[in-house]
């Protein structure tokens, strides 16, 4: 198959799977839905986003935090924000939205849930690290651990994740997995996909908010006279919150579901389409 | 009508559109969904969510912060906190959850729209009160106004909701409002309804958080020993938290949105049901 070929057959993919094609063979509701967007370039955006949320916060970490160590440092604790926006949140954004892509709908769902199963995994070892940077900077320092309502909301959020994860594994990936608990843990895990996310905005923003605080309030610029950094970080808390709303609006988007409503595959255990 | 039968017609109106009875008529898809939940035992556990909301961010001002005043002071700050957590949370959340009571489905959606319009309306009026109360103090104490990042999030939220409601005000309300208007207008007021009400929870989150460092960092028991109060408002924020991803989720669940699909009241303007 020549090239040219491939990107007709993928555009063909994207174009018969668009809102606008499903909705007039009447798959889909017609109310209370955005118009017609469709995913490729929703996709690139979001690539785009995503990229710029994990390298101006890494540029926050080199260029005024004092750079990255391994070593209990508070240059070890720079690599908290980076591992976390990656993991917790781009990586995590991402693998949530694989089953979002119109080219998969018609292909067998195992690869794609072998995919989200492995940038979640990704996302979880990167959120871990994360951890490690901050507690083994506290300890050294003889900081408490684990005081503020950001670090409350954020372990919340990694423990939910890695009961998701766990959870995910047992329900959709074992091939023994009964039918019935598939279906059941189906919509909680849907649900608690993007409660998950929510709750990593909050922690976001509470950390950038908390850390310029920590960082500027005996500084010759104190955060409320907005020095360069305190601009740089607030746009930043932004850019976040519009990459993960828009994550959050694409989950919702009944448009982008993928349609499984009477596929087969409800009805079987996972692995059994490898075999 | 006797109270029995009414109390009767009522239990009819919630059961007749139970999840259970509507994915039995076939109305709903049966994938990705929670289990039916009735929505009155949700309901009530939301108002009793909502008041805790409220009592203790009105407790925390009475017991630790000093109580209240109008006079520029730190208590007048003190209502910034309870009149942010009434209006834009636990009203605004009550607002949008106003067309999933199943009760008003077969009834003519205008008195619901005026509801839903009254609700928010007050909870913008408590808003504005909740803004003067932060920059009056501030003036008073010659703080600096807008810098921190809960700020930019907050004041974001608040201009976002004020062109949601003159928006919506406009659309679907105003007798002469073209058709195509609201048809194009709705899925976005629905979208951005969630998409505030998220970024009020990271404003709820990083506010709380940076009270507690600004409060207790020169205590004689910092933040990080985790004294009483801050147990008490880190508790207070999950709770919030909880409170807002239970109305975002609601607000997302299928069967609990109002069946308008093929109902006149999109092709209508909405005044003419009064006329």
């Amino acid at each position: 198959m020549s090239k040219a070929q491939g990107s007709t057959t993928l555009w063909n993919y994207f174009s018969r799977h668009s809102p606008r094609v499903r909705r007039k063979r009447g798959v889909l509701p017609t109310s209370s839905e955005m118009p017609g967007i469709p995913f490729l370039p929703f996709s690139i955006l979001q690539g785009i986003l995503g990229v710029l949320c994990v390298g101006l916060t890494g540029f926050w970490g080199q260029h005024w935090l004092g750079g990255f160590a391994w070593d209990g440092s508070s240059e070890m604790f720079n690599w908290h924000p980076v591992l976390m926006v990656t993991g917790m949140l781009v990586l995590y954004g991402s693998a949530a939205l694989v089953y979002r892509v119109p080219f998969s709908w018609e292909r067998p769902k195992l690869p794609w849930k072998l995919l989200h199963a492995a940038l979640t995994l990704v996302a979880f070892i990167l959120v871990i690290l994360g951890l490690v940077a901050v507690f083994e900077f506290h300890n050294k320092k003889k900081i408490p651990n684990m005081y503020s309502l950001h670090s409350w909301l954020g372990l919340t959020a990694v423990l939910l994740f890695s009961c998701q994860w766990i959870m995910g594994f047992a329900s959709f990936l074992l091939p023994w997995a009964p039918i019935w608990l598939r279906a059941l843990y189906k919509p909680i895990h849907v649900f608690f996909g993007s409660a998950i996310l929510s709750l990593v905005l909050a922690a976001c923003i509470s950390g950038i908010n908390e850390k310029l605080f920590f960082r500027l309030t005996n500084s010759t610029t104190p955060y409320s006279k907005l020095p360069a950094e305190a601009w740089f970080a607030n746009f930043l808390g932004m850019l976040i919150l519009i990459y993960g709303l828009l994550v959050l609006w694409a989950l919702a988007l009944p448009a982008w579901k993928r349609p499984d409503v009477n596929s087969q595959d409800i009805q079987e255990p996972l692995l059994q389409e490898a075999r």
